[in-house]
Order: structure tokens, then sequence, then C-alpha cells
């Protein structure tokens, strides 16, 4: 099976990626920790698809499970929902020797991962990412949270989960929209990393190591983003996060508007460090070969989008640090990026082209 | 000034301790963090006291400080709370390079504290106490959290301060039975570690300084309490937190709580641990002397406590870990005490001698 280690000093994991590995989450889960009662933390889309062979494999192994289930969507990142679920556990019994397996996308896992992070101040957690972004992307490297009334992540922790179980297999139970937006992320980890990586897209468990890989050895650089390293996986997501913001949160899809701030994101790096045109029509034609929007929505107003922007974590003391390309694979954060280049930039989404094509390839 | 180090590798800190340091705190956090955007955290009952000063001396050594006040008392420690304080200093603007100043009591600076931890992934928080049972305890060592509806401290972080400023002068604005209910940690310091500890009763700066010595030691040497050292600290907290739930918060305070889960600890390490009798008397003549309760209250039943003690985050799996006393200063975990053993030593406490004497020294 695949294997990719994240190889963190003090807590170093591994992320097995396998079809079917969905039924093996008990065993998996007994190599790492003692089996004993602990808690699938799911949401309303997932719990009908995956909970019960999850659970009953978790059974089998000598695990005692309940299954916490929140309403799928974002609204669900929210101290609100963190208290219930933390309740939900308390209730079930587990304290701090228990074990929480993170089983959906990218809201439950950050949503889990931060119940793990603060429950008993901190228990295990172990990812089960059921969505392409969660496995080729926000499922390893331990950044938990949710969201605030002003804005989108600004609470969390950093809480390594215990092991990150991928099953390729679970990717193909996802509506065509939310498939295509997790391309956004591994057309970003090409662009910054591995510029070919998208000749993997007809074979899954290759893809997702791969982005993972990617992953795992920028995590290794800078695991609390301290270093300049993991800021450059904020590429396209400085002007995205303010336009998934500035909508609203349902009516844009995350990897959606990541697909407006990366074609925000080429243009500027052209214009300002000097990457070649070509790179960055490419990076455009994969967002379109992936069906992501290229033009942005009318309705939702530059003003608005900077205002999001402005209380995004990503900015120290009003200064905007932004991440450019200089080539294909070759990223850094710069501190040249005025406000009024944003804006030109946002203008700039206005005029794309409309989306064509299909990502639905596994 | 008298300085304890809390000496811990990455992240060693200061405890400060001084009469009429509040006026001081903008210079004493201007030589630990670049004076920036800020805010004090504070309750009810201390803002009218010393937040204007705080605010002041913030103000004149360059920072420009927000004050969040929460409501006084036990219910403050919520998720909810925690969330209306981030969404406050969200609209005051404090971002990841900002610093928290938690100016109050227990509750305040673990509300607080575990705000700081989570804000932005963590920011740092200096703690300005001004209690006994904070200056003396909690502000000391890096344990910050919440409660759930389950249970008290059960959702939270280890996130050390950057620095604690304590003002012994503080002390003296506090009601006599506010004042009072923080000795009971001083007394479980002397059981667990000096003995003597309360003949500094009336130097208020010395009483402080050697509580803090006593836990900072114990916290250098287990900071994520993992190697059973910190879980010394517990010495008549297993009964009293199971007595303060059962309560409910309000009724008892926190320290009137362990006062009666220290007497209940003392007679238990006689009979299971070979304590002499003597010792255990003069423990309980120390709660006496500061005025703390000696007498469970009738109406609060022993299936009560014990059900709400099996709930507590010191129970591993069932097992019960409890702290004894062999000798003054000689404490351990016993695994050997049964729940029949604590229900015993449970209505032990029902026949107490009344509370007599005055801890009113300082």
């Amino acid at each position: 099976m695949p294997i990719v280690r994240v190889p963190l000093t003090a807590k170093a994991y591994d992320v097995q990626i396998e079809c079917g590995l969905v039924d093996h989450t008990g065993e998996a889960a007994a190599a790492l920790v003692k089996p004993n009662r602990c808690a699938i933390v799911t949401d309303s889309n997932v719990a009908p698809l995956y909970a019960g062979r999850v659970l009953a494999s978790l059974k089998s192994a000598g695990f005692e499970p309940a299954v916490v289930t929140v309403p799928a969507g974002e609204t669900s990142k929210s101290l609100t929902e963190t208290a219930r679920v933390c309740d939900a556990l308390i209730d079930a019994g587990l304290d701090r020797s228990s074990v929480l397996f993170a089983l959906g996308g990218g809201v439950v896992g950050d949503l889990a991962g931060f119940v793990a992070a603060i429950y008993f101040r901190g228990i295990p957690c172990i990812q089960i990412p059921t969505t392409v972004v969660a496995q080729v992307d926000s499922s390893v490297g331990g950044k938990t949270g949710v969201n605030a009334l002003g804005g989108k992540n600004l609470l969390g922790a950093f809480h390594q989960p215990r092991a990150v179980l991928a099953d390729p297999d679970t990717l193909r139970s996802l509506p065509a929209r939310e498939f295509n937006e997790g391309f956004a992320e591994i057309i970003k980890h090409a662009a910054i990393r591995e510029p070919d990586l998208l000749q993997y897209r007809d074979d899954p468990v290759e893809l997702v190591r791969r982005n993972v890989a990617i992953k795992a050895a920028i995590v290794a650089e800078d695991e609390f983003e301290t270093r300049g390293v993991r800021a450059l996986l904020n590429f396209g997501h400085t002007i995205g996060h303010g336009i998934e913001n500035a909508a609203g949160y349902g009516e844009i899809l995350h990897g959606e508007a990541i697909s407006l701030g990366l074609i925000a994101a080429s243009r500027l790096s052209v214009e300002k460090a000097g990457l070649a045109q070509v790179h960055a029509d490419s990076i455009l034609r994969d967002l379109i070969a992936c069906e992501l929007p290229t033009r942005l929505p009318d309705h939702i107003s530059t003003d608005a989008i900077v205002a999001a922007l402005r209380r995004d974590k990503k900015f120290a003391q009003g200064a905007i640090r932004f991440v450019l390309l200089r080539a294909p694979g070759d990223a850094f954060v710069s501190e040249e990026i005025t406000e009024s280049d944003i804006r030109t930039a946002i203008d700039g989404l206005r005029t794309g082209p409309v989306t064509t094509g299909s990502a639905r390839g596994l």
C-alpha cells in the first residue's frame, strides 16, 4: 500500500492511501492505538455512505465506537457545533484515552480535528478523508479549526493527526461539483511544486500520493507556519478566501473560490514576478479542464472582497504577504503587492472565459 | 523584584511578583513583546477596579489596548463566551501579532488563556492574576480551558503564558470569601511540598513567590501532565471537583470544595497510606484557620458527587487515580482507592466541625 510519512520530529505519522481502506479502518487504527471507547465524527452527507462500514470495521477490531453526525456544510465549522460535538463525546463516555475518527471532507476534518485538539486538552485524531480536497490537502498537516463571525479559520489549533487513512474509492460518491473543486488544490500543488502533476488524473491512488508527498514535505519543513515555507501553500488563497468570504459561504465552494484566486495570482505573477504568460495560460487551461469557474460573479463587489481579505489571518498588521510564482514550481512570498494591485487583479476576473470541459476522470 | 522562572525548555517565562505592578504592566510587557494592538480580557468585577490602570499603563508604553469584559463567575468559562470574546477581538482588529492580557481571577485566566491558545491558532497571553488562587496557582502552568455541560475544565489547551505579572496589592480588594478560598490551594501546596508554607501568611509577596516556585518546579518536570508529577497537584481535587460539580457552580466556591476534598484526601491518606493522624489534623486546622468549610452540606448527596466524579478528566477509562500523602511533603498517585473508599470519605465530611477562625491576614 502506498504510504507517505509526514516526518515531524516529535509526532511523525503515516498517510495510508488504498482503495477499499474504509473497510480496514479498525485494523489500521488498532496498529496505532489501543482499541477502546472512541467516536466517529462525520456529517449528514457522509454518514449514510460510509459511517456504517467504518463502524463495523472498528467494532471488529475491538473498538467501541459512537457516531456523532453534524450537519453537512461550512456552517458546522463553528464554536457552537464544537460545543455540541464535545457534549456528545462526553455523553458517549470518551475520556483522555479515547480516539476520534474524522470521517468526511474538509469541514469534518477541521472541526473534528479541533475537537480532538481541545477535548480533555487533546486526544488523538485519525483522519479518514472522503473528498478530493481532504485527501490531497486538508487532512494532512495538523491545521484544525473553525470559523468566527469575522472570518474563515480564525480559531483553531495545530494538532497533527495520529494517522490519515485515505480511500480513493470514496471519491466516486462525490457529486461532480464537489469532486471538481478539489482539483483547485491539486492545480495549486502543481503550480508551486510539481508542474506535471495533473498527468496522474486517471490514477487516483498515485494522484493522492503525490499531492500528499508535496504537502508532507512542506509541513515537515515548517510545521507551525513560522518559516515562510508553509505560506507557499497559500498560493491563490489570499484573493480566493476573500471571494469565498465575500460571497457568503455556500454560494461558491472553497475550491471554486480558489480557482478564481489562482487565476488572479498567476496574472499577478506574470506582471510582478516574471512568470511567462504561457505558464499562467496553462494554469487557466487546467482549471477550465477541471470545470472550475474562471469568471467572478458580478454581484460580488471588489470592495466586499477587499474588506473580507483585510480580516484574513494571512495579513500581519496590515502588511500584505502575497504568494507569487517566478516559474512553474518556484513560488515565493512577496511583500510588493499593493491593495491597488489586488483590486486590479480582482477586476480582471470579471471578464474571464466561461467554464468548459470536464475533470471527471476517476 | 521577586521573579520566579518557569524553566520550560522551549518557552520558559517569568512570574514577576511585586506590589504596585499593575501600574507597570506596560513597561513589563514592552520588555517582552513589541507594543502593538492588544486586548485586556477581564470580568465585570475586576474591570471597575483595575482595567483603567492596566489600560493607562499599556497606552503609555505604546500599546493600543481594547478592553473585553465578560460577566464575572464560572458560567463565563464556556465555548459560548469563548466565541463572544473572539468575535470582540476580531472587531478590535487583533491579529496573529497581537497579545492578550488576562486580568482577573481563575475564570478570566482560564478563559482568556484558552482564547489566546486558539485565536489565529495561538497568540501570546500575559496573565495578570488578581485573586489568591490565580496568583498562587492557576495563572502559572499553561492549563487553559472552559467547562462543558458534562463537567469542569473538560475542554482546553496547554498554552503557556508569555509572562505572569502578579501584584499582591490587588488581593486587598477581594471579598473575604474569595480571599479565603485561595488558601485551599496554598494548603494543598503545603501538604504536597512545603509543610511550613503558611508561616508566610503575613508576607503576601513571599507567600505568592513560594507557591509559584512550587508550581513552577512541578510544571517544569511535567508540562503536559504525562509523567505523574503534575498529577500530584490534584491532591484534594478529585472529591473536591466532584463536590463542586454536584453542587452546581456558584453555591460552593472552587476553593471551598477543595477544602472539603483536602479533608477527605487526608483522611484517606491516614487510612491507606500511613499518614500520621497528627498531620491530617494539622491540615484540617489550617483550613479552619482560613475560614474554609469543613462540613459537606446535607443536600449534596454522595451519589451525585460520585456521579460527577465519574465524569472527571482525572479518571482514565474508569480507573481511579487518587493522590495520597505518605507524610507531609510526600505525595503519590495511588490506584488502590476504590469507589467504596471514596463514598466513605465523602460521608465522613457530613459530620465535620463547623468553620471558625479567620484567614484575613494580608
